[in-house]
């Protein structure tokens, strides 16, 4: 039986005209060149911790157990924020101490957090401004090539969580939620699931952004006509808004971080 | 002797700023996880479906064989549009049906075009919103990993085919075509090739696009002076206009779907 | 013992739309499918060589030994410049020969430089205008599959090298240097180095672009107050302009080019 790959990824906020994601591939390959990377992004908004953890939640759960996650986003690099890493019953991360697996602490069965301060896992020196290269990609590849996580550090446990943004119930029939995403094709995601508008509900419920109302909820993508905003649960579990081959940022007007109404009818049901 | 590399490329209009990417990936690991991803190119336009069946026009062919090719610019997903897999003497193609493949079915022998409707070979619950990580992704991972692609769904024969926009003889000496894609140099592509221009009549050939003439055409690419447009055969077989480490279509202001004419002058040979 | 990784870098500036990447790759893994593609940027300028050579310059040497680094930035392709291959005792590079290369002939110890002139090597036929597929690719593929690299063409030693521009000394208290590189980021990475900026004379130092000073020289990244620009010594040894979590290239209005002063104020020490 071959040996089970190996498997890395990474998601940044280094973009992909600079060296820098090169360099962290090269810094891990050196450690262990037989682990196998896979980008989730480079495009995170510069030290966008909450944007990196979004992605993170939609990507991580797709790949097989023990693969190792690595997250650099990282407006801290430099200063106390420590390097950590962090053992769930699945999977492995490896990133700053920022908050950025906020959602992961929620998800997954956290078995231990490590504050990496074994300085033989890093490349070394260390320098003051790219620990993707000299400490959180060197670990991973430790990690791949088979060596124990525990070794790597202390157990912590004050470890920085970030609260996700929760809907709010603000009347009987009324729920304040927010658009926690706009994607590439200008889908507006929100905070709400099925807790907070029940499939069999939806007939009776509406949504407004930015002062326009969102008629159409729907259990499917594709059904509404040309150029009517419609909401349906999108393919990670949220609410989310759509217009049929157009954007909903632009036809709504509507950016990340925006409230969203959701509110019930009382018609009898 | 080490088994054959299976290779599996990506095509699609997610961008790389979003989690599908690597959602798609984790999610064909998960099914085989000794599969080897190329990215042909994330940044497809929105829902462009011949944009993406150019691009997929210019990579494929340069693949070993036996590569399957992913392609998803799905604008029709959780609509009755159908999932499909086109088998050739060479290559495997995986994504909807939606012409993406038109160039596909004119170049290569396609022995067998397979609606895809066996859900034991999709991630499930299948989302009505990405099929890229539900069904094109597991597919292509199960492909990889050596099952029969004909026990994956029925035969079709009537999946959708788009007419290239083909050059029209408007005159005894005039063509009339198109810009069929803009690349990142601002290099023009159109749709004329030696058929339509054969090499040994360049010389009394023009091309005029958006009101301008181009009057220099050449067998290569580095010939003309500075500012001047110029147009030669570039490295697909069509009739490109680019001008010297600067932009045709900021010199000339044209963009995709502009017509080109191409004129011969009479004088004799 | 597993076989070692024959891993190959792509530096160009394809951008990543267009087919131009996955031809590249396609056409290398039909020569030697089991190589290692590693993306360290396709998002160069256009025709920009000094950027290109800056950014290989920070990726290429954090790579395991006997990497082949390969690099598309070739304005002057289907013109007389020559392809090379250059052999260095840690790593071979594979590009065109109009300087991209200018870093490494300072950096590393030049064994052999080779013009590709043997087109057994090459993808046939050779296009006029797409050597990363047809050239340097195939090669790269060739070199990874175990084949002497000193076959391939005839040593020369008239390649070119562009002078990086260095910083000059303009009076005893005062360098002039320049901006080389804005990060995405937006940091500013100088063409000082330590040689011109001693560490135990940055307290006497200050900097001065487009007309800004920037008194704040620190050793680290994270320790001057928001809004303030500080510089300090990045993680390639170059001093670094930049502001916390924000982008100095805006707040100075500095790009790429921009003379930076080096002063240094002549209290008693």
């Amino acid at each position: 039986m071959a040996p089970r790959r190996q498997l890395v990824t990474l998601l940044t906020d280094f973009g992909t005209a600079d060296h820098y994601v090169g360099a962290m591939k090269g810094a891990a390959y050196s450690v262990f060149d037989e682990l196998e990377f896979v980008d989730i992004s480079h495009d995170v908004p510069s030290f966008d911790i909450f944007g990196a953890a979004y992605v993170l939640r939609g990507a991580y759960s797709t790949f097989p157990r023990f693969t190792t996650h690595v997250v650099v986003v990282d407006p801290g690099v430099g200063s106390a924020r420590r390097p950590i890493l962090v053992m769930t019953d699945n999977y492995n991360f490896v990133g700053p101490d920022n908050g950025v697996f906020s959602f992961i602490y929620q998800s997954e069965v956290v078995n231990r957090v490590v504050h990496l301060n074994v300085d033989y896992y890093f490349r070394r020196p260390v320098s003051a401004t790219f620990h993707g290269r000299d400490i959180f990609a060197p670990v991973a590849a430790w990690i791949a090539k088979g060596n124990d996580p525990r070794k790597m550090g202390d157990e912590i446990t004050d470890y920085v969580r970030l609260d996700a943004p929760a809907p709010k119930q603000v009347a009987p029939t009324m729920l304040k939620g927010a658009v926690m995403h706009v994607d590439r094709y200008g889908n507006l995601v929100t905070n709400f699931t099925d807790t907070h508008l029940p499939r069999e509900q939806m007939h009776r419920a509406r949504l407004r952004v930015n002062g326009k109302e969102i008629h159409e909820l729907h259990a499917y993508f594709a059904e509404a006509p040309a150029q009517t905003p419609f909401a349906y649960f999108g393919s990670q579990g949220f609410v989310e808004i759509a217009v049929s081959k157009a954007s909903a940022a632009r036809v709504l007007e509507a950016r990340r971080g925006m409230e969203v109404d959701l509110a019930f009818s009382v018609e009898a049901d």
